[in-house]
């Protein structure tokens, strides 16, 4: 990357902005709002999961009732179905779905690596065969930027690698190397393109569990001035003190005065502890994929309510919660429905869910104003049964 | 039935009242409102159907929004799941799934004749299996009955027995008298219990496509003296000039002073031809069915929004409908949705089709007000393409 090419980054990264309003002097959690285009969101915050242009059961005035403050959806899948030329003839992605506020698209990395058979990945790219056609499909940085430059979105996500855990310290070395080409490749492809200059792109801190390689990661990417930063490649089947501790080394190594976004994360536990160390956005589909599972949270613990002992019972999922659906419906009702099938069900537990960890991030926000955050994990955890030994992982 | 018995039948009949507001000058077809124990419809109306206690995709919001003001729901359906105790003990169905406006139970007969297997009619009632299960069960009037004043619908319908068409002539007389036994025992059950006298009960007239059998099936019912009378065995397979027919000769032997509702019917020609023929009341599973297959009822005929031609194609489904969906999405969006088997596409389908539906029937009420309900007919039948010989019989 030259110079002139690194003025143009300076130039266009106004698009997004980190604004910190407080530091937590009990846990050094953040509080703060990121401005984007399509308006600001408050953090620590939660984004739910719209993968083909649709968080899965929901309206957008659902969403927008919930408080919802920004959406992530799924370059991938989008770019597959419709395809990103429909949504650009749309008028883009907010328009196409009827969304008015942030949002931001990954960048189909973690799909290809994740959903698709038969890749092979080259310096160039990662040649791959479509996981529902097995049309053969070659995603590069440049594809990938201008799939993001079609759709529209408020934060675009550089492409990159994201090998599984556990990964061996030379492969993860050769990937995180990569990954820094990659993310070069991204943003000199989102300036020449002249095209939605207003998008901001982030860039994905790599690494595994190593901390050398997580501080490669962190050099290379920062040095390139991206508006905000990614950890990626944690929560893909690491015990929860590995990322913890990968977080505690690794966040710090990102600059400050940017948002911090953590990905594919998602579970109450790992939201707060995210915060305790200093991370800004989250996103992950586990509210929306167990919900529609007949699983909720509640504050006291995760709800199966399609079990039988269910059937009978009259009171809200959460006793505690103001939702429309627990200020409406039963445990007995909505079970009836999940068992039946019924996408009404979905609908009502989906619903839930997700404002059950919204309402945490505002939670997660007061504490961290009343400068409590800790105190405030101890009483969530010991309420939600994250304290026992067989607590379950979410 | 004895004396005593007519007595509290017409005590109890006040639950459900017709009231007459006019008669279409032009076609004979009748303006008017029902009173309920939740309050009042008007009619000609059409009512969404929520088998298993929710409107298919719906929330009882969006049938408020959409102007439903009735809906109809399953007896067999909620019986075996989850069981009308589980409702009793809800506080009824409206409680249970959150609708405060009228609800119409069916009986359970025709469920019992279209979906069991290995039915067996005794003049008790009717063996056959669960159609999931295998489960070997018995329905007779008096459970009917009881199932009913569990859920606590407002109208109620007596157990009757649905032959396919055609049916001969004896098999029909057989099935006629069986018939008005059951509604006879129907209403003894009803006023002996002396559970919820509020609910109103109708008898169905049945006779298939023969005049002496409505005739018999009418003068059957109508002594029995029940709040409202359906006409039954119609659109189950017959031509739509049968239906009609056996409209022309069946209505004027209904009561002028109660509601007149025909069964299962709901494509829109036949909704209109049904009101022409003094009918007040219809129900189908058509709109909200077609609608999770991707088709979608317009003003200018129907629409097949998951064909491929409607990719890119940026319009609403239908370009004079003001319902929310169609200010809001475009055909484009939608068939990703259902391509892609999201559920808030069927939801926005089927909130269009139901919302096309009851907004016909606004016109066939104004159109009646105006004496000019065969004006109408003949611009909608135009406009909708089933003046065409091919027209499709939906």
């Amino acid at each position: 990357m030259n110079r002139k090419e690194m003025g143009k980054t300076k130039l266009t990264a106004a698009a997004i902005t980190y604004e910190h309003i407080k530091t937590c002097k009990q846990s050094g959690a953040r509080l703060g709002r990121v401005h984007t285009p399509h308006g600001t969101f408050e953090t620590p915050m939660f984004m739910p999961v719209g993968t083909m242009a649709t968080v899965k059961t929901m309206s957008p005035e659902d969403l927008e009732k919930m408080d919802a403050q920004i959406i992530l959806s799924n370059t991938y899948h989008l770019w597959l179905r419709p395809g990103e030329d429909i949504i650009e003839e749309a008028g883009g992605l907010h328009k196409f779905m009827n969304w008015n506020k942030p949002i931001l698209t990954d960048s189909g990395g973690f799909q290809v690596f994740s959903l698709s058979d038969l890749r092979k990945i080259t310096e160039e790219g990662v040649h791959f065969r479509h996981h529902l056609s097995g049309e053969k499909l070659f995603l590069t940085p440049e594809k990938a930027m201008q799939i993001q430059h079609s759709l529209g979105s408020d934060i675009m996500m550089a492409f990159d690698e994201c090998p599984p855990y556990p990964a061996d310290f030379s492969y993860m070395k050769d990937s995180v190397e990569r990954t820094s080409r990659w993310a070069e490749r991204c943003l000199t492809e989102h300036h020449q393109s002249g095209k939605n200059a207003k998008q901001g792109l982030f860039g994905i801190i790599q690494g595994g569990e190593h901390e050398e390689l997580r501080k490669q990661s962190a050099k290379d990417l920062t040095s390139l001035d991206f508006p905000g930063y990614a950890v990626g490649g944690l929560s893909v089947g690491e015990p929860k003190d590995v990322m913890n501790r990968v977080l505690e080394f690794t966040t710090p190594l990102m600059p400050a005065d940017k948002p911090r976004y953590l990905m594919g994360v998602g579970s109450p536990d790992s939201l707060i502890d995210g915060a305790i160390r200093g991370i800004d956005m989250f996103d992950c589909v586990l509210p929306t994929r167990i919900a529609r599972n007949g699983t909720c949270m509640t504050s006291a613990g995760r709800l199966v309510v399609r079990n039988a002992k269910y059937a009978r019972d009259f009171r809200p999922l959460d006793e505690n919660c103001d939702c429309h659906v627990c200020r409406t419906y039963s445990r007995a009702y909505i079970r009836h429905l999940i068992k039946c099938e019924e996408t009404f069900g979905f609908r009502l537990t989906t619903y839930h869910n997700l404002y059950f960890l919204l309402t945490l991030m505002k939670q997660v926000r007061q504490a961290i104003m009343d400068d409590r955050l800790l105190d405030f994990r101890e009483q969530f955890f010991e309420a939600y049964g994250f304290n026992k030994e067989n607590a379950k992982n979410f």
